[in-house]
C-alpha cells in the first residue's frame, strides 16, 4: 500500500499558490529551484497578478489549473489559508503545505485557526504539512517546494542520495543540509515539520522507514506528539537496519524552557528520552557537524563492529591524546594479541610501539609493505572493531596506498585522521575509509557510532514481551502495603515473611511463628511515610521489644493523625545483610510506561545515578539497566566484599514494570522502595510498596522521594 | 638581565652542522626555510661534502666557521654529538639544537648517553635543546631550526605573532601550527622540547613569560620535569597577563601508558594536574582545533568577563541547542533584566523570545537598526558578561555592520557562529569578534574560556600565604592518634573533648568529667585500622557500658595482636549530629605538597567524589575545594536539612594542609578520618588522625583508604 504522505514527499504535480516572480521571495523561491534543477513533474504557478513565472504558465486561480495536483503549497497569509485548502481539496488536491506562521505558536486565536485546520484535514483526507515551516524537499527527484536558501548557496548533488532530514525546525533542516553537501553526501528527503497540524514527527519517520529512497535519518526533535507512532516507527527502522541519529533539545532546564517559549512544547524528561533512545537503536547527537559526520559513518557498510579500536599513529604523543579522548567517549582500545604484536615488533623501531595506540614512527611510513603488513593484521584481528590512522598530512599521503587497499578487502570500518592538509582524502574517501580534518569531531563522531554498533546487538535481541496478567485482583486504592505487595506478588515479586495482625497479641503470635528479630509497622493506606509518623520499629529482639513498641507506635500515630483509618498492624522478619534499590514504574506522558531504578535516598539524588528503561522490560534489559548505575560495582561485591543477588533485583524489577503495564490506567505509578537485595542465591524482597492513584496527592516525604528518582 | 635560553630561541646567528643541499633532509630542510622566509641573521651550513648550500658558503667544519655562533644545530647522529657539542662548545657556540634519536628514550645506553651531555652542558654552561627533537623556530625573526614540513605547507605569517607553541612532541607542535595558520593567527615562537635533557618545559616556560613577544603560550605536556619551575613559570605568565592553554596527555589509564611507554615519563595523576591547573591560572584543553581557537580568544582583549552568556538567534531551535551545550560546558544563561527584555520586546514579534536565549526571529534581521539596539543593549547590560550570535550565512551577512559597530564600542567578548557561508567574517573579525564555523568548537572553546576568565579573578586574590610554625613538635613517628592530633592542634586543628587514659578505672573518670555517651578507643601507634580489631566502641551510655567494653576490646586486642604495645586508652565524648569527610595531605611528586578532601567511605570512590589544592591553601582555596565535591549540597543544608559548619571545615583544612608544609620531609602524609563537621557553628573537629612515614608500609585496609582519596 502507498504510504499516505506520497503525494506529500514524492509528488508528481505541484501547484504553488501565492506564486511571485522574484527568486528571493518565499512565493518565488520554490518555483526557481524546481525549474532550476529541473524537477520533472508538473508545476503550476497561481497567481491572478502574472501570466507567467519563471518561464512557466501562471494560473489566475486553483480553479484554472488545468489537473488535480498531488501537492499545492500556500505561500499565503495564516488567515487565508483554511479557505484556500478547501478550494484545493475541491479541486482534487490530494496535499498541500502552509508556509504562514500565526497560528498555535502564536496565540489563542492562531490555536483555534490551527484547530479548524486539523478538524478540516481529519475530515477531508487531505494531507497538510505545517504550519508554520519552511515547506519540503525531495532531493532525488528536486521536488523543491521550501523557501531555504540553502539549495542556492550549497552545490547540489549529482546522484541520488540516501540520507534523509526530519527537523521540527526550517533552520535546523538548513544547517544539517549544508554540513552534509560540505561533506559531499547526498540527501534524499528535507523535510522540516512545522506546527504539525496534521502530520507529526513520528508520522514522517514512519514514511521515511518505509522508503526505498532512505537508508539514515538525521532527526531533530523539541518534543514528540505521538510517542507510540515514535516507537513504532523507530521499531521499523531498525526492521530494515536504517539508522535514526536524533538531537533533542532540551537537555537542560533553560534549553527545555527555550524550547518551551519557542514551540509550547514540554521538552520531556531528558534521562528518558535518553534511555529510549538507547532501547529504541537511536544514535543520539550533540551537534550538527557530529550528526553529519555519523551520516557519513552510517552509510559506510561496517555496522557489525563494537566499541575496540585499534590506533596506529606515527607519533607517541598524538597516539596518547587519542587515546584518552577515545576512552573518555567510551570506547575501548583493547591490548592487542601476543601474535599481532610479533608482526608489528618485526618492523618498528624500539622507540615506537606496538601496544595500542601503535606508534610505528616517522620511519616506517617510507615502507609501504610494512605499513600493508600493519593495516592487514589490524583489519583482520578479531581483538578489534574498528581501525583509526592518525597521520598528519603528508604522512597520511604516503601510506594512503596501502590503506585503500586494505579498506577495501577488509569489511572492517577503517577511518583516518589528518589534522594536516593530505592529498589523499578523496582517494581514501573513494575506499570507503572516514577521513576526519579534526580530532574532535573525530572522536564525537566515533564514540557514538561505535557504541551504538554495540549496542543494536542487543537491542535487536530485545523482543518486545506481552507481560503476564497479575495473579490477584487490584486492591482499592489508596492501598495499604500488604495489599499492594500481595498485588505486586501477582506478577511475580518477592516479598519478605511478614503477615498483618488485627491486634498486639496477634503480632506477637506472628512474629513467635516468624522469629526475631522482627519489625513492626502501623498497616494504613493513608500513611506512605511511616518512618515520619513513628510508625516503623526496627529490630525488635523479643516479645516484650514488640509489645513495648507497638504500644509507643499506636499511641504516637494516636496523638498526631487522630484522622486516619489504622488497618492493623504488620510484623515483618527482621532482614539482615542486604543493599537497598528503589524502584519506581509509571507513566511517561511521551513513551508512557516507564520503569526508573536507583540506590535511593539523598545521594542518589546528588549523583543523578538513577537507570531508566521502558517497560516492559525483560531481564536482560533490567541487568543492563542495573549495570547502568554507577553503584553497581557495590551490588557486584566491591573490593572483596560480598556480591549481592542481581539475578533477583532484575526479575523484581521486571515484575514491578508488568504490573504497570497490566495495571488499569487509574494506577499512576507502583513505587517499591526499599527493594532489599539480599546477598546472592537469596532473592530480593520488597519490603515496602505503594500503589499511587492518578489522582493521588502525595505527601510532602513521597513529593521529595519522586524528585530523587526523577 | 638576559635569560640564559636567549642564543636559543633568539639567535643572531646559526650553524647547521651536517648541512645538507637537499631541502627534504633534516641538515637542509632549515637552511631552506631560512633563506626563503628571510632570516636577517648570519647562517652557516657546515659539512665538508659541499662549497654551498641554498647560495651560501658551506664550511667544512665548526672551526672554520669565521665567528662564535649563537646557535649550533646539530644534525648528526647521536653517537658523535658529544665530540662535536665539546668543539662547538669550544669554538665560541652559546646554544645547541640535538636533532638525534638513541637517547634516554630507547635504551639504557642511550640513557647513559644523555647523562653524559647532560654534565657536559652542566659544566660548560653550553644550552642544549633536545636530544631527540623537531628543533625550533621563531616565527618572528624566521630564525628557523625545525625539520617541520608543516612550514612549507601552511603559508608564512605577514604580522608578528604573539602565540608561542611549547610542547613536549614535534608533530603536536606542527598539528597546532598548522591549525593556528589556519586562523591566520600569526606564531611566535615554535618550541618542541624533545628529551629535555637540559632545557626542560618549565625552563622554556620562564622564557616565554619574560618574552615581550608571546602573550600566549599553546602547551602540550606528557610530564613536568620541575613541578615547582613550573609553578613559578605559571606565576609568572599571571602577573603579566599572559595565558597559558595545557593540553596534558595521560587523562585516561590507557593514554598514561602510551605516554610512559613513548617517552617512559610517568603521567602523573589527573586530577592533581587538572587542580594545580586551576591554582595556577592555566586554561586545560583537550584537543587542538579547540587549543587554536583558545589562542584566538585569548588574543582579543576581553579577559575581564566570567561564565555568563547572552545568546541571540534568529530561531528558538538553534537557541535552544546552544543553551544546552553552553550550560553543560559550565557556562550560564542568566535572565536578562527586565530593562533589556523591555527594549528587545519592543522590536521582536510575539512568536520570538526576550528571554536568554534571544530569538530575535528571521524578520528582525532586516531591520538593522533594531538589530543594533538589542545588541547594544546586551553588550552594555552587567548581567552578562559575553554575547553570542547564532546565525546562519545570509542572516549573520544582514546583521553583520551592526554586530562590528557594537563590538567596537564595548569591550565585551562578543562571537558569532556561522553554520552558513556568511561572507562577513573577515569583517567581523576586524572587529574583534570571534566568528566560529562549527557549533561545536564554538562551545569547546567558549566553555573553558569563559570559565577561566571568571576563575582567574579567584586566583588573582590567591596570595601564597606562609603557613605558620606549628606549636608543637613532631612525634616519633608512628605516632598514636593522640600525639598525631596534638600535633595537627598546634596548626589549628579542632580535637574533639578526649584524653588517654592508663587504665579502666581512669578512662572511667575521664567519662565522668567529659559526659556520657562516650566512645573508647585503644591508643596504639601501631594500629591505623581500629574498627577491624575491635579497638573502638561507640556510644558507651555509662560507666558499666564502658568498663565492659575496655575488657573487651583489651582482650580481643590482645588475643588477635599480642606484638603490639598498646599506650593506652582513649576516651571521647560522643559526637552528636554531623557529617563525615575525609581530609588527606600528601607530598605530590610534581607539584609537592597537595590536600585531597572527600566524604569518605566506598561511595566517594565510586563516584569519584574527591577535590584537590596545591599547598598551602588559605581559607577561600579550601571553600573552592569544597564546592567542588558534589555532595557539597549536603553540607550546605540539603532540602531543608540542617547545615554543617563549611567555614569550620575550611579551617580544618588549612590547618591539615599548613600542617604538612611545616613538617619534616619524613612525613609523607597526613590523613584525618573522619573530619567530623558538626552542625554550623559548632566546628569541625578530627575524630581520627594519622601522621604517616615516607618508608611506612600501610596496612591493606590503609591502602584501600589511600586508593578512595587518589
Amino acid at each position: 500500500m502507498t504510504h499516505r504522505l506520497e503525494p506529500l514527499l514524492n509528488p508528481s504535480s505541484i501547484a504553488i499558490i501565492g506564486a511571485s516572480t522574484d527568486p528571493g521571495r518565499i512565493g518565488g523561491m520554490p518555483i526557481e529551484l524546481l525549474t532550476r534543477y529541473g524537477y520533472a513533474g508538473k508545476i503550476y504557478p497561481v497567481n491572478p497578478k502574472y501570466s507567467s513565472a519563471f518561464g512557466l504558465e501562471c494560473w489566475p486561480d486553483i480553479e484554472s489549473v488545468p489537473q488535480p495536483v498531488d501537492l499545492a503549497v500556500l505561500a499565503i497569509g495564516a488567515q487565508d489559508v483554511l479557505p484556500m485548502l478547501r478550494r484545493c481539496r475541491s479541486r482534487g488536491a490530494k496535499s498541500a503545505i502552509v508556509y504562514a506562521a500565526g497560528f498555535a505558536e502564536q496565540n489563542e486565536a492562531g490555536m483555534a485557526l490551527q484547530r479548524e485546520i486539523e478538524e478540516f484535514a481529519a475530515l477531508s483526507g487531505m494531507v497538510v504539512a505545517g504550519p508554520n515551516c519552511m515547506g519540503l524537499a525531495n532531493l532525488n527527484t528536486q521536488a523543491h517546494t521550501a523557501f531555504a536558501s540553502v539549495f542556492k548557496t550549497s552545490p547540489m548533488q549529482q546522484e541520488p542520495g540516501r540520507v534523509s532530514l526530519l527537523t521540527q525546525s526550517g533552520n535546523v533542516c538548513s544547517a544539517l543540509y549544508g554540513l552534509l553537501r560540505k561533506l559531499d553526501l547526498p540527501v534524499s528527503q528535507f523535510i522540516n515539520t512545522g506546527n504539525e497540524a496534521c502530520v507529526d514527527f513520528a508520522e514522517y519517520l514512519q514514511y521515511l522507514a518505509e522508503d526505498p529512497h532512505t537508508e539514515i535519518v538525521l532527526g531533530y526533535m523539541e518534543q514528540l506528539r505521538d510517542g507510540p507512532g515514535f516507537m513504532r516507527a523507530c521499531r521499523s527502522l531498525q526492521q530494515q537496519d536504517k539508522v535514526l541519529v536524533a538531537l533533542k533539545a532540551g537537555a537542560t532546564d533553560k534549553g527545555a524552557q527555550a524550547v518551551r517559549s519557542h514551540t509550547s512544547a514540554l521538552a520531556g524528561d531528558r534521562r528518558v528520552y535518553r534511555a529510549a533512545f538507547e532501547q529504541l537503536n537511536v544514535i543520539e547527537a550533540r551537534d550538527f557537524a557530529q550528526m553529519a559526520w555519523l551520516a557519513r559513518l552510517a552509510q559506510l557498510r561496517h555496522r557489525g563492529g563494537g566499541r575496540r579500536v585499534a590506533v596506529i599513529t606515527m607519533s607517541g604523543a598524538l597516539g596518547a591524546i587519542l587515546a584518552d579522548r577515545f576512552i573518555e567517549a567510551g570506547l575501548e582500545l583493547p591490548d592487542l594479541p601476543e601474535a599481532v604484536q610479533a608482526v608489528l615488533r618485526a618492523g618498528i623501531p624500539d622507540y615506537g610501539m606496538v601496544g595500542n595506540p601503535v606508534d610505528v614512527t616517522g620511519n616506517v611510513v617510507n615502507d609501504p609493505g610494512f605499513v600493508r603488513t600493519v593495516l592487514e593484521s589490524l583489519a583482520s584481528t578479531p581483538a578489534v572493531d574498528a581501525v583509526v590512522i592518525y597521520a598528519p598530512g603528508y604522512m597520511l599521503d604516503r601510506m594512503a596506498d596501502a590503506i585503500a587497499e586494505v579498506a577495501q578487502r577488509h569489511p572492517r570500518l577503517i577511518a583516518a585522521i589528518d589534522t594536516g592538509q593530505a592529498k589523499c582524502r578523496d582517494a581514501l574517501r573513494a575506499a570507503e575509509v572516514a577521513v576526519f580534518e579534526d580530532l574532535g569531531v573525530a572522536v564525537s563522531a566515533l564514540g557514538p557510532y561505535l557504541t551504538w554498533c554495540e549496542r543494536r546487538k542487543q537491542v535487536r535481541a530485545w523482543a518486545v514481551r506481552v507481560p503476564p496478567a497479575g495473579a490477584a485482583a487490584l486492591p482499592p486504592l489508596p492501598a495499604h502495603e500488604l495489599d499492594a505487595r500481595r498485588y505486586l506478588a501477582g506478577f511475580g515479586l518477592q516479598c519478605p515473611q511478614e503477615a498483618g495482625a488485627a491486634d498486639v497479641d496477634e503480632a506477637c503470635a506472628i512474629a513467635g511463628r516468624l522469629g526475631y528479630p522482627v519489625v513492626l509497622k502501623l498497616l494504613s493506606a493513608h500513611v506512605a511515610h511511616k518512618t515520619e509518623l513513628g510508625a516503623v520499629a526496627l529490630n525488635l529482639a523479643d516479645e516484650a521489644a514488640l509489645r513495648a513498641a507497638a504500644q509507643r507506635m499506636l499511641q504516637s500515630v494516636r496523638a498526631a493523625r487522630p484522622d486516619i483509618a489504622v488497618a492493623g498492624l504488620l510484623v515483618q522478619k527482621m532482614e539482615r545483610r542486604g543493599m537497598e534499590l528503589i524502584v519506581g514504574a509509571r507513566r511517561d506522558p511521551v513513551f508512557g510506561p516507564m520503569l526508573t531504578v536507583g540506590m535511593g535516598g539523598v545521594l542518589t539524588e546528588i549523583y543523578q545515578d538513577t537507570s531508566h528503561g521502558l517497560l516492559p522490560l525483560d531481564r536482560a534489559a533490567a541487568a543492563r539497566m542495573l549495570r547502568g548505575l554507577r553503584i553497581f560495582p557495590l551490588l557486584e561485591g566491591f573490593r572483596g566484599m560480598p556480591a549481592y543477588d542481581v539475578d533477583a533485583a532484575c526479575e523484581a524489577m521486571v515484575a514491578i514494570g508488568d504490573a504497570l503495564v497490566a495495571a488499569p490506567a487509574q494506577v499512576a505509578e507502583i513505587e517499591v522502595n526499599p527493594l532489599w537485595v539480599r546477598p546472592q542465591g537469596q532473592g530480593a524482597v520488597a519490603l515496602d510498596a505503594l500503589l499511587l492513584a492518578a489522582d493521588a496527592c502525595p505527601e510532602s516525604g513521597q513529593a521529595s522521594h519522586r524528585a530523587a528518582m526523577a
